[in-house]
């Protein structure tokens, strides 16, 4: 079997924005079924997993796109493993036409619990680490890892939002991308009708559940850059907690 | 080429709920791109009359599941057209395994209007009325179809709602998919834990825009059967405006 696994997908009309171009957030659950698929053919997916007590953890993911599929549009999601540690492992994705044309690429970090504690687990236990087989050396994704999100306590507080049914997925809290897809939502249509994302990074702290309330405080970095802190606060409880860290990046529409 | 289009499709378990099996809102706006793809490969899809002004536009949708496909399973939708008239064309779906195992059904009532004036128009004008060619009166669709759902003035105001970014599809519009997927966030996890969602009723009234509040009227009717009233008002109004109206019926888990 390829190291490599090679998934393709249609942009529906239905997944795509005002503009005909296909939301990050469904690319984005895309990245995430390609990651799925690719490590339950290789023994080492969330299904399996589930029966041994174990699930993967996200905790980190880049996603960067020098253009985003529009509607109608067949792409390809390849996906491989970087390099596999006993605590993290490193995925990375590239997003093409299938014949040459580069949408963009992703880049993201796993770590792997054990379901009842919740603790992180030697990855190596699994199949005596047999991940390590699986790495790709020589596929290139040019695009930066994601780096530390440093943000001061200036940042405004310019959204509170509640946790619902919709944004829980099969692990039982809030699905991964559905933080991007509230963030992105940050901004409205005359913004994104003279800008593009260009870049989106961001890293989980700690997990929401259903009945949490989200707060989103933003920090303009430049004209085009921005970070994002997201704090939950549980019901009946007074106390903040951060749950993840973003930084967007956006580029003029002509640029 | 077949009357009836047939579309295979994933439950890719980013679009499971918590119990993982998958979101009608992710069935809806397959069922959407299912009704796309069948129209354009007959000549009357969104995209051609894009350019000759006009648009389909959703004016009822009615699903009713006695399954909804789990993690991992095939599935596959078909559509076809069960009649047409000069201003409103119904459209059914079959939702199955693709080998005799039926997980439900789908109805819709689709209107064409002229994207300028937003006024209904001729359906028999586009290509001499080719879309009568595409008739089918011999496959079942075994579910009733949408009645008018008649609410009283003591449905209470249980949520309000702003319209963002990611609620906005290709129409410019809120995606009609979207207000289902809001109405659902309506009962917590707790309440999905012991019911599953056997039928969605919506009638579509006017169309909401970013920038617009959503208001969410809840009526209960019995046990398991509710009527949802959603109201807009625009930026810098007082007036309400409805926008849809649903009728959602849960059935006890063991059922």
């Amino acid at each position: 079997m390829n190291k490599i696994g090679t998934y393709e997908f249609i942009a529906e009309p239905f997944h795509c924005d005002f503009s005909g171009r296909m939301f990050l957030g469904y690319l984005g659950n895309q990245m995430l079924n390609a990651a799925d698929f690719h490590s339950t053919d290789r023994g080492f997916g969330m299904k399996y997993l589930m029966t041994i007590q174990r699930s993967w953890v996200l905790s980190r993911l880049v996603i960067e796109m020098e253009e985003m599929p529009m509607q109608y549009e067949h792409f390809t999601i390849e996906t491989w493993v970087e390099s596999a540690m006993r605590f993290f492992t490193s995925r990375n994705f590239c997003v093409s036409d299938g014949k040459g044309k580069i949408y963009g690429y992703g880049r993201s970090i796993w770590a792997m619990i054990d379901t009842e504690t919740r603790q992180p687990t030697d990855i190596y236990s699994i199949d005596n680490g047999a991940i390590k087989e699986w790495i790709v050396v020589d596929k290139p994704c040019p695009v930066e890892k994601g780096g530390r999100v440093k943000m001061d306590h200036n940042a405004e507080l310019v959204k509170t939002l509640d946790i619902c049914y919709n944004d829980i997925d099969i692990n039982g809290h809030v699905n991964s991308i559905k933080y991007i897809e509230h963030v992105l939502d940050l901004w409205d249509i005359a913004w994104y009708r003279e800008h593009r994302l260009k870049r989106f990074e961001i890293a989980y702290v700690a997990e929401a559940h259903q009945g949490d309330q989200l707060s989103f405080y933003l920090e303009q970095i430049t004209e085009n850059e921005f970070y994002i802190r997201l704090m939950k606060t549980a019901p009946e409880s007074n106390d903040a907690v951060e749950i993840c860290r973003c930084k967007v990046v956006f580029a003029d529409m002509n640029e």
